[in-house]
């Protein structure tokens, strides 16, 4: 264990050492690393593949499933969109220097307040690659070291890729040591990072909810969390019945797999006779399992479309599958109290044509998005035009929902006087 | 403890039960709850004052010192100035529902994004009881509940002014449980509550640096933190002395208990043998105790000043008392690697005339109040006009600096489409 402790001592010290640099870069220094950075990708993909051949081989051997070989694979289409997308964050503004608000006081003090980078953060993440680059991109751009903690699996391609980042810092003059690879892929080590909050600022974990929970019991550092999406679609009484058939399919088919899926749907009483049973046929022909509660079962019955009872458990799982819970409720106020018991407080929607429901929802509902008449789907940074998107945050304090670069900001008051005085 | 975790749990749920009222209830809904809440101090005064003479006895029996006792005392004064204060608070404007941002996206996808109250907030504290007054009233106003702990040799007065905010709230049409003092006097309940981190949203501790270290010690729910203040004033060798001196006095001796007194005063070594001479004689003069460098001890030998010599110990002292550490530094830069390595980032000020030096400053010292030309005694809520304060935050995460009501609020996305689906 001390070993680990020395490596992720030095890890941490030595982000924190290039930290300053980072932070006093401008905008077109660290845009420099980024495009440099795009460019070696380019230039080193033969390089790149080769050092992953070794991983996947390894991989292959310890018998990783055919997903989670093919996440872990780099190849010439994937080396192009991880250059794209450092270009892509080379063009966004700087979220670094932003004046947040300012005053002047009635005894003439000036006061501003200022974005300023976090200092140091720490990212860990599952096996993935392409995840080494877009971190680092986003915490540079943001004028934070970093430190890049990936899957074990990943282990020599984001050594070669960690090297591109440093080199591209070198190019701009920065501190190469403002972006590293996390070196020994031993567990022990994240546990020993976490530990060390007097030395790093933010932990952001990307990856499954086992990962996140386990960040979260070990961490003493504060962590961007992504807990859980158990996502809700209401459709209420005057809802349109075709638009909320299209905006439900939306929801749970677009992308089951993702955290802005919806989970469970939740029908009016007096519009489900004559929304369920054309919704539910739809749903079962893309796929879709429905879990019914006994209401939705009986109108799917009569539909002839098959159904499995829903149980108490079906409220409170997020599937992320072509899985869907679905309930009768009788009127909007069992909806939103199903929704902030149930839920998990990320998204939810309300499809409706009344102006009070819509009102009372969004007021009512205590979830980081929600939205009237729009699928749960677009809860997502880029879709709310944020540019990046670093995560999507289930916590309350400093960022809510999807979170974009200010996420990995502070700020600090500037105060101006000429000899000003308490009194 | 099951017994604690008991009540603990009883007390959360009951928080979280009336937390959604709160959230909903409009500005001027709050505002009654704390007028009622002032007239009911006021009218009550009597016996808040006998059953603040139960504790004061007991505290004596218990061999209180005097300033505990003086801290713990209500009298007809400190009651007004309690209803004085709910007053105030009811006059700030409503934090909640401010529109923070908002935009419509291409495809017609309209966002805003509007300030809400976190849920349910725990205050810890110690035995001041117009902190239970204080602490619900910022609560309350910003639409949370709250859970109310203050330190065990109050309670009896607590529990008479939790009541009062009860009948207050009571009044005001809105749950009696959305605060609550919290009942058994003992510690092992604070320790429960801190792990409910799935019911309470934001743990408040306010005091001393043992009760903070003690929350974050326990707390699986985030933390408001103030931990230290050692705070540096830097005389830059551009300095105009007569100011700096006014300065450097007023930052030490103002209030030298606060945490924005300054602890360290560096001084550029072209100015030194100048400018230390007078102020050194000044705040000796003043009272202050000067734990010295050596070349600070050479000048203020020669001017006939007594001093301590400093330990290494010294530069990481928070002294809380009129005792300052003194140290010439050879340049800017120094002053800046001082501050950063042996601040605690709360707040530090340079004197200068030059403006690059101050700019340097203000961009290169990593504290939430970088100040040119003023105390560091500034670095207060009321002076930065934020109307109430609920602390200073040395954390980066979600407040730094001063913290305002806003501290108290988090945000939601309202997302309004017209069938919006992801493509």
């Amino acid at each position: 264990m001390s070993k680990f402790r020395d490596l992720a001592l030095n890890l941490a010290i030595e982000a924190e050492t290039a930290a300053p640099a980072m932070a006093a870069a401008d905008g077109g220094r660290k845009n420099a690393v980024l495009l440099a950075l795009a460019d070696l990708l380019e230039k080193s993909a033969k390089r790149l593949i080769a050092a992953n051949l070794k991983d996947l081989l390894a991989a292959r051997k310890a018998g990783l499933s055919p997903a989670r070989l093919d996440r872990l694979t780099l190849n010439q289409r994937r080396i192009s969109a991880m250059a794209d997308g450092a270009r892509q964050v080379a063009a966004l503004p700087d979220p670094v220097g932003r004046v947040l608000d300012g005053a002047v006081r009635p005894n003439g003090l000036r006061l501003s307040r200022i974005a300023v980078p976090l200092g140091v953060i720490l990212l860990v993440y599952e096996s993935r690659p392409n995840v080494t680059v877009d971190a680092a991109c986003l915490s540079l751009k943001s004028g934070n070291a970093c430190i890049l903690r990936g899957g074990r699996e990943a282990f020599i391609s984001n050594r070669e890729l960690g090297r591109l980042v440093s080199r591209a810092l070198k190019s701009a003059g920065l501190p190469e040591r403002a972006a590293q690879v996390a070196g020994a892929p031993d567990r022990e080590l994240v546990t020993s990072l976490l530990a060390l909050d007097r030395h790093i600022d933010l932990v952001v974990p990307r990856g499954g909810k086992e990962l996140v929970a386990e960040v979260l019991e070990h961490s003493r550092i504060p962590v961007l969390k992504h807990l859980e999406g158990i996502c809700h679609t209401y459709v209420d009484a005057s809802a349109d019945p075709g638009l909320a058939k299209r905006v439900v399919l939306n929801a749970k088919t677009d992308r089951p797999s993702t955290c802005n899926a919806t989970e469970t749907l939740l029908v009016h009483h007096d519009l489900a006779g004559v929304f369920l049973p054309d919704c539910l046929a739809a749903l079962a022909g893309a796929g879709v399992e429905i879990r019914a509660d006994p209401a939705t079962e009986t109108i799917a019955g009569r539909a002839g479309v098959n159904v499995v009872k829903a149980t108490e458990e079906d409220w409170k799982t997020e599937y992320n599958e072509l899985i869907l819970s679905v309930k009768v409720v009788p009127d909007l106020d069992s909806a939103i109290r199903h929704i902030n018991s149930y839920g998990s407080r990320h998204t939810d929607a309300i499809i409706t044509s009344s102006l009070t429901a819509a009102e009372r929802f969004q007021r009512e509902v205590d979830s980081s998005s929600v939205m009237v008449n729009a699928s749960t789907r677009l809860a997502d940074g880029h879709e709310y035009g944020l540019g990046a998107e670093i995560g999507i945050s289930t916590g309350k304090l400093h960022a809510r929902g999807p979170v974009g670069l200010e996420g990995l900001t502070t700020y600090k008051w500037l105060v101006e006087g000429s000899g000003h005085l308490r009194e």
